[in-house]
C-alpha cells in the first residue's frame, strides 16, 4: 500500500543560521510526518502543498520519509478525499512536465491515510511506524505531527501522542500548533498548562503564518544589513510613526461560528500585527539566529508597551455583519453581536528610544481594498529654503509591502531621499522597471524597490523551518502569554462597547479614519451613534461638572473623568499661581489606588505644569522598602513621577526604612521628615494637600479610633492600620490643617455608603477621621464621583 | 518762527490695555518730541511719518505738542533737509487731499530743527521748552526723546538729557532706542550700566520694530481669542516644528560699516526673530495688558531655551559679499570677512510642553525671494484609510505671514483643517476672494485668512504706543541681557567659523537647504569647502580613534568629540552586556568638568542606552547640600539624569548631609553608602567606573599624600581635599579596582603635563594617586585625548 522512498531533505536541515536547536548535525534516519486533520481547509490550501514543496526541493542528502494524513473519519471515506487533494499538489513553475509527474507519483506513494480518533488509533500508527522501522532497519530521526484542528482538540491529541506515539530512543518530536492559543490571557494559560503537561516546549511549534511571509521575515535581517543607514534615525527623534496595516475586502461568512467568538483583534492583531510591530521595534540581535536573543527582545518590547485601554482603539462592524451572524448562528432577530470586524489601536513603547512614536495597528474585513504592509514613516527632517517640492523635500518612508494593493507583489521599499539600502541575500532583487503606479503617496519611482527573486508560500516557508528547527519563525509561549497580557484588558474594556457600523467598500469613505489625540485614538468624524449606550458619559456635551456642598464644605462632583479632569485643572492652577507668588509649589500625594486616574492625566494631559518647581511631598506611607510595589511611593514614582520632568531634589518620599530596618521609633524616620518640611516649605504649609478617603472613614494614614490629639503640633508621625502592613507613617492633621489647599477625592460606588453616612455626621469624629480635615477659610474642597454621591 | 497748536492725541492714550504705565489718566498739558537724527535715514523713512500719523489720527482730546529735530549739524544747513522729509509725509489715503494740505501744514508749523551737539545746545532747547510753557502758562505732560543715531552716541545723550533736559515737575520723560544694543552679552551690559546712570529703566523704550507690525503684535491676542483651539494641540504632541523665516533679496551694499561687524545674527535673529519665537511659544499671559506678566514669561522661554552651539547654527555669505566689503570699507584684497549673511539656527525649549519641537530661525540676504513668516506645522495625526489625498488628510498649520512673498499681504493663515479660528478684534478681517495663489505648499483656498482692515506701518504702531507707555511693545531690559546670553555663545563659537558661500538669489537651489539632526542641523548637501580648517577634525572620515597602551593598561585616544563618542559607546556596550547577563548595570560617576562632554553625548546621543537597568552611582562627592551647584551629584543631575528615564529608586548619591549637617564622622554617612553597595551590588563590584585625573595625579577624591592604605578593606571613605570644599566622600582604591572596568578619563592641553610625568612612572605611589587605580586582568583603560597625550 505504501512505499517509503529515499527524500534528500538535506539542504533544508543546512537552512543557514537555524539555532541552537538544528539537528543539522544528526545523521539521517526516517521521518514520519503526520498531518492530523488532513482533509481539512488549511491542508487542503496549504499544508501538502507546503509538504509536496519540501519534498520536491531537495533531491539529495539524508533522511527518508513517509506521510500520514489522519482524522476523524474512517479511512475507507477520508483516503480518497485526501488523495484527491495531494493529486492536486503543483510543482515549481520552472519544472518540466515529466519531472512533476514523476515526483508527484513518489510523493503520493509515500503516503496514506490513517483514522486517528481514540487511543487505540495512535497506539496503532506507532506500531506501524515502529514496524515499518524494524523491517527496513532504519534509524528514528523523529516524529512531526500536524496539527490542523480546532484548537479544543489540541490538548486530548497532545495526551495521545504523549501516550502511546512518541518516538523510538534518540529520535525527536515536534507537535505542530496553529493559533488560535486561547481567546485571552486565562485561556491561552489554561491550554498552556494542559499542553505543557504531555509536550515539552521545545517539542512545540506554535505558528503565525505571517512569520512565514519573506518580506516579514525579512524585517530583522534588513534591519541588520542596512544597520549603519537606520540606527542614527531608527528612533523617537526621525520616526514620526509606524503603521501596521492589514485590509480585507472579503465579509467572513462562512466563518461565523469561529469568527463571532473571536473578531478582528484576536484574528488577527492579537498575533499577526503584534508579531510585525515586535520584528520592527525590538532591539536587533546580535545573533539573528539566537532564538533565546530574538525572543528576550521580543518580550522586552512587549513588556514596555504602555498598558491599551479602550481610548488607545476604535471598532467597527460592517453592516451586514450581524444578519449574517443571525443566519449563520441561528440566533433570533433581536440577537445583537458586538463582534468588531474593524479595529485601530495606537500602540506606544515606553522606552527612550520610541518615547512619543505612535504605533498604529489597523486591520478589517469588507474595506476598499486587499493590502497588508508595515510602514515607518519618518519625521520631515529638511527645511527646504526654496522649491519645496524638490525631490529630497519629499516625505520619506520605508515599507515592508506583504503584497496585493496597487503594487501586487511583496516587496521593500525604501523612499529614495532616506538612502539607498543593501540586501546581502541572493533571494532578494532590486526592481528597476516600474509600471506607472503609486504607494502609499508616492510615485514607485521615488523608492528602491527589492522583492524575493521567488515568491514562496508562508506555509512552505514554516514547514522548511519546522524541519530545520528554526524556532524563531514560531511563537514561544513567554512571547505568546506576554502577548495576551497586552491585549486581554484592551479586549475586556471592549466587551460591551459598540462599534461603528460601516457600509463596506468604498462606501466606508472616511468614516473609519482615525484621529490620534496624544496618546489616545477616536474615530476623525462624528457620525450618529445608533445605540444610546454608548453616548453616556462619553460625548463632550454630557462633560458636566457640578459646584456644590458637602457636609459644610465645597464640593466639586461629576462623572468620575470629567471629575479627574476638573481636580487636574484645580491643580494646575494652584501650582501655577504658587510659582507665580513664590516661585515654588508644594505638593503633598496620598497612596492607594484612587489617584492613579488623576496621575494619568497629569502625565499624559498636563505638559505644561510647571513641575520643574514644583515638591512632591508624600501624605503617607506604608513601611515598606520604597522600590517595593505596596510602597505608595513606588506607585506614585511609577504612575507619575517617572512620566515628567520633575528635578531629583524635589522629590520628598517618606525615611521609612533607616539603617536597613523600617519605621523603628530610634531612627526618628518621622522626626527628620518633619524637619525637612520645617526646611523647606513655608510656613510648613503645603499648597496642595491631596487626600482619599477609606470605607471606615480613615484618610492619610489615620484610621479610626486612633486618638489624633496625640500627635499634638507634630506634622508626621507613626501609625498604625487595621489592615496590613500595619504600620505607617503619616502626616499629621495638624500639617494637613495648615494647607492652603485640600482636596478630598472620593470615587466609585463602594464609596456611597460612606459619603451617605459622612453625610448624616454633624461634628467631627475619631470614629471617622476624615472628619478632622478642617482647615480653615474654605480652603477644603471635596471632589465626589457621581458613583460615590449618588450610588 | 514756531506756532502751537493743539494737538489731540486722547484715543491714542486711551489705547485699549496697556498696562500700568498708561498716563491715560493724567490730565492734559503739552508734550515736546525730540528726534535726534532728524534728517537720517530711519527718521526720513519711518520717524517723522510715524509721528505724522499719530498726529493725524486725533483731533480730539487733550495734550499739546512740539516737534524738534535734532542733530550734528547746524541749522542753516539742517532745517531745509528736514522740512523737504516733513513736506514728504503722506496722509491716509481715505483723506481728502484739501484736508491733508491743512494738517501738513499745521504739523510744519509745529515743527523746528536745532542743533544738538554740546550740552550747551541741549541746555537751550531745555531753557527754549520751560520759557515756551511758561509764555503759554502750559502744564508740561512730558518730554520723548528718539535717539535716531548710532549705538555708540546712546550714552552721551542720554547723559547730556539727563544733565540738562528733564521735564519739570510732574512731567515724564521718555527716550527712545533703536538697535543695536551692543554687539554681545558683555557690551550690552556696559551699554545697559552707562545708560542706567542717566535714565530710569522705565523712562527708556528699546524699539524692536517687528512687535509693531501688526501680525506680529496680533500674535498673543490671536492665542487668547483662540485659546479653546490652541490649548490641546499647542504642545510637542501635536506641533512638529515651529519656523521663523525672514528672507530677503538685496545685498548689503552701502552698509557695511554696521554690517560687517555684526552679520545677520545679530542683525535680525537675536532680535526680531527671536522675539516672534518667544510670543508663539511664551506662556500666555493671563493679562494680556501686564507688562510685568508677559516680560516674566518672556524670560522663563529664555531661560528655558538650551544651549545654542555651533551645531545648532549654520551659515552662509554671498558670494559678492567680500569683494563689497573690501572695496566700502577700504580693505586689501587679501582681506576675508567671515560675517554671515545667511543663518539658520535651530533652537530647542527645554520645557515639558515643548520638549524635542525644533524652532528653526533662519534669514538671509541674496535669497531667491522676499517673504517673511513664522509658521507652527502641526503633526500628521489623522490616518486615512482610504482616499488619501481627501481634504481633512493634508498638512496642517498656523502661519503668521508678516507680508511680502507670494500673498503680498500681512495675514494669519489657519489651515481649514484645523478649526475657524475667532479675531475678537474689529481691525481684523477675514478674506474670503482669493486669487489662485499658494502659500507655502497649499492653495490659499485651503485656509482660513485674516487680515488688518487697514495696514499700518510698524513705526506708526510702535509711536503711538510710546505715548501711551504700553511697555509690552518694547523690549526690556531684562528681555535683552537674555536674549545675549542665548546668543552669544553661538556667536563665539562660529567666530572663526568659515560661511558657505551661495551664488544669490534663485541660483541658490538647494545649497542652503538645512538638515535637522537630533540637536543638531546641518547643511543638507554636501559642497567642496574652501577653507582647509573647517575640515579639520569634523569631517566623518577624520574620526579616528587610536588603540595603544598606556602605563601598562589599555588605552584609547583620538580627538576629544569622537574619544567621548567611543567611551559612550563602550559605556552602552558594557551596559547592555550586564543587563543581558544579570539584568541590571551598575556604574559609578566622577564629579568634575571633563566628564559633561560624555554626559551629553549619553543624554542625546544614546537613546537605547538601558537606563531603566541601571544604577547610577557616585565615585566621590564634595561636602555640600547635594541640590547646591558645587555638587557633583547636581553637575550629575543636571547633564545626565534629568534628561534621561532612569527610575528614581536606581539613583544613589552619596549622604553627605545627614541630621542637616555636613559629612559628619558620627553621622556614618560613607558606612551607610558602603552598606548600600554591599547590599546592592553583587560582590561590590561595579560594571563601570569612570574616574578622572587632576593635575596633581588625584583620582576620584584620593589626593596625594594620603596614605590610601589607611582604607584598609573600606569601600567608602571620608578624605581631605587640598582645595575647597576640603571635606570629601570618596569611594576607596579597594572599591575601584574591585570594578570590572575601570575608563580613566583625561582631555585637555591642561593635562599634558601630567600625562607626561606618569608616563615615566614605574611604580604607583602616594604622590601619584591615580596609579593606585589596578585592576585586575586588564579592566582598565585609560580614554586620552590627543590634546592632553600630545600636548
Amino acid at each position: 500500500m505504501f512505499v517509503t522512498v529515499l527524500l534528500l531533505l538535506g539542504a533544508l536541515c543546512a537552512h543557514k543560521g537555524h539555532g541552537q536547536e538544528s539537528e543539522a548535525t544528526q545523521r539521517p534516519g526516517h521521518v514520519s510526518v503526520v498531518i492530523i486533520g488532513a482533509t481539512g481547509d488549511l491542508a487542503r490550501k496549504y499544508l501538502w502543498q507546503g509538504f509536496f514543496d519540501a519534498y520536491v526541493k531537495q533531491v539529495k542528502g539524508g533522511n527518508t520519509f513517509s506521510f500520514y494524513g489522519g482524522g476523524q473519519s474512517p479511512s475507507d471515506k477520508a483516503t480518497p478525499l485526501m488523495f484527491e487533494i495531494l493529486k492536486g499538489v503543483s510543482c515549481p513553475k520552472d519544472m518540466s512536465q515529466e519531472r512533476c509527474a514523476l515526483l508527484k507519483d513518489q510523493f503520493l506513494r509515500l503516503a496514506q491515510y490513517r483514522q486517528l480518533k481514540t487511543l487505540e488509533h495512535y497506539q496503532d500508527l506507532a506500531k506501524h511506524i515502529e514496524k515499518k522501522l524494524q523491517d527496513e532497519a532504519m534509524t528514528e530521526t523523529g516524529r512531526l505531527f500536524y496539527l490542523s484542528v480546532p484548537a479544543y482538540a489540541y490538548a486530548d491529541i497532545a495526551d495521545k501522542i504523549n501516550q502511546s506515539c512518541r518516538p523510538t530512543i534518540g529520535g525527536w518530536l515536534k507537535v505542530v500548533l496553529e493559533k488560535p492559543f486561547g481567546h485571552d490571557l486565562t485561556s491561552a494559560e489554561v491550554l498552556a498548562s494542559q499542553l505543557a503537561s504531555s509536550l515539552k516546549e521545545e517539542e512545540m511549534y506554535r505558528i503565525d503564518h505571517y512569520l512565514g511571509k519573506q518580506v516579514i521575515a525579512k524585517i530583522l535581517p534588513f534591519r541588520k544589513e542596512n544597520k549603519k543607514f537606520l540606527d542614527p534615525i531608527w528612533n523617537k527623534h526621525h520616526i514620526e510613526r509606524v503603521e501596521i496595516v492589514l485590509k480585507e475586502t472579503l465579509d467572513v461568512q462562512g466563518r461565523m461560528s469561529f469568527y463571532d467568538q473571536y473578531g478582528v483583534i484576536r484574528d488577527v492583531i492579537q498575533n499577526h500585527l503584534t508579531e510585525v510591530m515586535m520584528l520592527l521595534t525590538m532591539r536587533l540581535p546580535s545573533n539573528l539566529s539566537s532564538s533565546e536573543e530574538v525572543v528576550q527582545n521580543k518580550l522586552r518590547i512587549l513588556d514596555s508597551l504602555l498598558p491599551l485601554g479602550k481610548n488607545q482603539a476604535v471598532i467597527g462592524q460592517y453592516q451586514g455583519y450581524n444578519s449574517e451572524v443571525q443566519l449563520e448562528l441561528n440566533k433570533t432577530k433581536d440577537h445583537i453581536s458586538l463582534t468588531p470586524t474593524y479595529a485601530a489601536v495606537l500602540a506606544h513603547i515606553d522606552e527612550a528610544q520610541f518615547e512619543g512614536v505612535p504605533i498604529l495597528l489597523i486591520s478589517g474585513k469588507m474595506l476598499d481594498k486587499r493590502v497588508g504592509y508595515a510602514r515607518v514613516v519618518f519625521k520631515n527632517d529638511i527645511f527646504c529654503l526654496q522649491n519645496q517640492n524638490g525631490v529630497h523635500c519629499k516625505p520619506r518612508q520605508i515599507i515592508f509591502y506583504f503584497g496585493h494593493g496597487s503594487l501586487q507583489y511583496p516587496a521593500i521599499l525604501v523612499s529614495k531621499n532616506l538612502f539607498k539600502p543593501v540586501l546581502m541575500d541572493a533571494e532578494w532583487k532590486e526592481v528597476t522597471e516600474h509600471s506607472d503606479v503609486s504607494v502609499l503617496g508616492l510615485p514607485i519611482s521615488d523608492y528602491y524597490v527589492h522583492t524575493p527573486t521567488k515568491q514562496h508560500e508562508a506555509y512552505s516557508e514554516l514547514i522548511a523551518h519546522i524541519f530545520s528547527g528554526h524556532k524563531n519563525s514560531f511563537i514561544s509561549i513567554e512571547n505568546l502569554l506576554s502577548s495576551w497580557s497586552l491585549w486581554t484588558p484592551l479586549l475586556s474594556s471592549l466587551d460591551s462597547a459598540y462599534p461603528r457600523i460601516y457600509p463596506g467598500g468604498e462606501d466606508n469613505g472616511h468614516m473609519l479614519d482615525i484621529h490620534l489625540k496624544g496618546m489616545d485614538i477616536s474615530y476623525k468624524s462624528e457620525v450618529v451613534i445608533i445605540s444610546p449606550d454608548q453616548t453616556a458619559g462619553t460625548s463632550a456635551n454630557s462633560a458636566k461638572v457640578l459646584q456644590g456642598k458637602f457636609c459644610n464644605a465645597d464640593m466639586v462632583s461629576a462623572w468620575s473623568e470629567e471629575l479627574v479632569g476638573q481636580l487636574a485643572v484645580d491643580m494646575q492652577e494652584a501650582a501655577e499661581a504658587a510659582v507665580l507668588e513664590s516661585g515654588v509649589f508644594h505638593l503633598a500625594l496620598s497612596g492607594g489606588s484612587t489617584p492613579l486616574a488623576l496621575f494619568h492625566r497629569l502625565a499624559l494631559h498636563h505638559f505644561s505644569f510647571p513641575w520643574r518647581n514644583t515638591h512632591v511631598w508624600m501624605v503617607d506611607e506604608r513601611c515598606v522598602p520604597l522600590a517595593e510595589v505596596e510602597s505608595n511611593f513606588r506607585t506614585l514614582h511609577d504612575h507619575l513621577l517617572h512620566h515628567v520632568r520633575i528635578p531629583y531634589f524635589n522629590i520628598h518620599p517618606m525615611p521609612v526604612e533607616l539603617n536597613h530596618r523600617l519605621c523603628v521609633e530610634e531612627d526618628r524616620g518621622a522626626q527628620i521628615y518633619e524637619s525637612d518640611i520645617r526646611t523647606l516649605v513655608n510656613g510648613s504649609s503645603f499648597h496642595f494637600v491631596l487626600l482619599g478617603v477609606g470605607f471606615d472613614g480613615h484618610t492619610a494614614s489615620l484610621f479610626p479610633g486612633a486618638k489624633a490629639e496625640e500627635h499634638g503640633q507634630s506634622l508626621v508621625a507613626l501609625t498604625e492600620s487595621p489592615v496590613k502592613p500595619h504600620q505607617r507613617m503619616s502626616l499629621t492633621f495638624t500639617a494637613i490643617n495648615r494647607a492652603r489647599r485640600v482636596a478630598l477625592l472620593v470615587m466609585g460606588k463602594g464609596k456611597h455608603e460612606m459619603i451617605t453616612q459622612l453625610s448624616r455626621l454633624k461634628n467631627s469624629t475619631d470614629r471617622w477621621p476624615v472628619t478632622n480635615v478642617k482647615p480653615d477659610n474654605n480652603r477644603l474642597v471635596w471632589y465626589i464621583d457621581y458613583d460615590a454621591l449618588i450610588g
